[in-house]
């Protein structure tokens, strides 16, 4: 069972904006057994719309279409199905209530004729009803093949993906199983690491496969499994992850199952019953951010101070002056007292600290663009290192991020 | 001149990452005015990839693959173009020497022999050196038609891009003139907008297009024009945006120039010589970290508490308990009382707080997921307003984050 994605929008085809729906629909299509094919992103127009469907039609079973649904001039993807499914448009009374009642609780000002023409939908589409917009879903078959047409804007897209089109399509088709597996792992470079499991990856039965994820300082390892044998397959992974995982312990950090370092770190804290408080200089917020961005971080995370400037560092931080001026801002020492002080300052087990340099250009200190100095401090004491990261600045803020989260996994996981 | 971005890997395929080398690329292509006609992903499948070079090389006359040219097994990129333009790989003696100079400065491990091989090539490729990573760049080129092949770390193939294949494509190709001008919306919806200024779009000349661009509170309203004639563009451009701003200046806050809301207040307030400071509770960072991605923040900037737990409110930004137990946490009092304090704690002109509860569970307070109240600070005086955001999540913070910058704005701009 082969699927193809369908991103419509002018906006895509320019750079203006990362197209993020593809990734969150191919996710919920493979979860369920759906493969996809292809991903398509076109602009709004007509012609290869219409050819974009025609090849979709013949490679795949299901096409997912989001974009163009809006109520502007520049959205056209409604009146293109209409006419590649030799269609026309009808009012829909259910959408047109649905419409009314949104505008009626959140927009409270009256109904305009193009709000209206919202309702409008194909005559052989099944209305897949959107909580969330004016847009309505879409739902056509033709010669056994399923095309579904939803909205661009995310949240209104994912509700309809996650609610309606995965529980109709899992109805409709027998499908497959697909198992992924994906070890996060730190401290090895994706060659050194290919080379080191080289005979694991070489003995794998065919239906799992491989594959290296490298991103700033960690791999993401991914064995994938698809069959139709679930308990064989689900057997298998487990034991091929038995027999992969003495050989990588050292850079092994933890399963993904969907998780970030920072959600996996967090659980452990919980469970450990620990707190974390976090001092930011060239992160900028980017920790806590990301530690925040976890559902359930308040049962852990007492809070962040970024000191961007030098002077909050002292005002705030109370960092004594004299030691600044002795080891310069960007130093470990710096680093270390921002760790010590912000977990007593948030009475906290664990405190991270960043002090560094992202760039473009030198700020308060003397420090080459991309020095970053790191420090954790524990129950049991505080230690930091100093890192060169790069002259990228949000590639250094991303990458000492993770090399934060990479240095208090250590320490948490140690113990 | 049009093109086509096809990028490989089964990790977009399976949506285990968000593919953003397509927009990179897509914003490097327009702005020197080739259109981009598709973006095309697919699995690291050889048949699959053959297919797609061939229906890119009808449709387009430049083709930008990246992906799948790492040293691991399933990495298949280089030889499957040997293989489309009927070739063989042989050893680059020049990529060779890049790759062992980058491994004496960084890697410092010996080479092996997956590392070595990254030095193989097409015969008929020319080399593109990256100075970043071991996979070179490949330009080749086929009945006119030309194909460039970088590597999928993001890093690498924008310095590629930016460094090497933009400069060689303007000098290969006489190009058009593209200009874009996108107007950052706020405070009005996509279908009001679209109602009152209908006049406007109808009597745009057809080499202007207008699109809609909605986003979680605000829209940004995008003019394009192409062309030949590159000094009636920038005329006719110029004409048409003095017709459409005196009909959107109460909505209107600022062109974008590939700018976001953050980077004009960051100018605004350099500009002015004024200073920022936050305090955040629901938004955990996020607003920290929007603006110090920004290069020059550290002008402006001074700092912010993320003052996560209650406990926090009360320790660091000294909050008094009592007002917390009168009005709750989630409350525009203690939004303006955060708001005042971290102003007066970084000694800035104006601040930031917010306090709400930004779900999945009710944390610290009773209020509803989704409630959210946000304060401003300015040099004279502080007021704050609640909100409902809604119940997701993420959603929540970035919503809260986009209403803080516009209620900053507002302050800002009106003095």
């Amino acid at each position: 069972m082969q699927a193809e994605i369908i991103t419509i929008g002018d906006e895509i085809l320019i750079g203006q904006i990362v197209d993020s729906n593809s990734a969150y629909i191919a996710k919920a299509l493979n979860k369920i057994g759906i493969s996809v094919y292809q991903i398509t992103s076109v602009q709004d127009d007509k012609l290869h719309i219409l050819k974009s469907l025609k090849e979709a039609e013949d490679n795949v079973d299901i096409v997912i279409l989001t974009g163009g649904l809006g109520p502007t001039k520049d959205d056209i993807t409604k009146t293109t199905i209409a006419e590649y499914f030799d269609d026309i448009l009808v009012q829909d009374e259910s959408v047109l209530e649905n419409i009314k009642l949104l505008w009626k609780k959140y927009i409270k000002q009256t109904l305009s004729q193009v709000n209206i023409d919202q309702a409008l939908v194909p005559s052989k589409a099944r209305v897949i009803m959107n909580n969330f917009g004016s847009a309505p879903g879409m739902w056509l078959e033709k010669n056994n093949k399923v095309f579904v047409v939803l909205p661009g804007v995310p949240f209104e897209m994912e509700a309809l993906i996650d609610n309606e089109v995965i529980p109709k399509l899992q109805q409709q088709f027998e499908l497959p199983f697909i198992l992924h597996k994906t070890m996060l792992i730190y401290g090895i470079g994706e060659s050194k690491l290919a080379e080191r499991i080289e005979d694991f990856e070489d003995s794998l039965p065919n239906f799992i496969k491989l594959a290296y994820l490298p991103d700033l300082g960690k791999v993401r390892l991914r064995l994938s499994a698809k069959g139709i044998d679930k308990e064989n397959i689900i057997n298998e992974m487990d034991k091929q992850v038995a027999k992969l995982l003495p050989q990588i312990r050292d850079v092994f950090v933890g399963f993904e199952e969907d998780e970030s370092l920072e959600a996996l770190l967090g659980k452990k804290l919980t469970e450990n019953g620990k707190t974390l408080s976090v001092a930011e200089s060239c992160t900028g917020g980017k920790i806590a951010e990301s530690i925040t961005s976890i559902s359930g971080a308040s049962s852990y995370f007492k809070g962040s101070v970024v000191s961007y400037a030098t002077g909050a560092k002292i005002d705030v931080l109370h960092i004594d002056s004299k030691l600044i001026e002795t080891y310069s801002v960007v130093s470990v020492q710096v680093a270390e007292a921002m760790a010590q002080s912000v977990q007593k300052l948030f009475s906290t087990d664990y405190a991270i600290a960043t002090t560094g340099n992202a760039g473009p250009t030198k700020g308060d200190s003397e420090a080459e663009v991309g020095t970053v100095c790191i420090a954790i401090a524990t129950p049991n004491g505080v230690y930091a290192k100093e890192f060169q990261l790069g002259n990228h600045r949000i590639k250094v803020i991303n990458k000492a991020t993770n090399k934060a989260f990479e240095m208090l996994q250590k320490e948490i996981f140690k113990n």
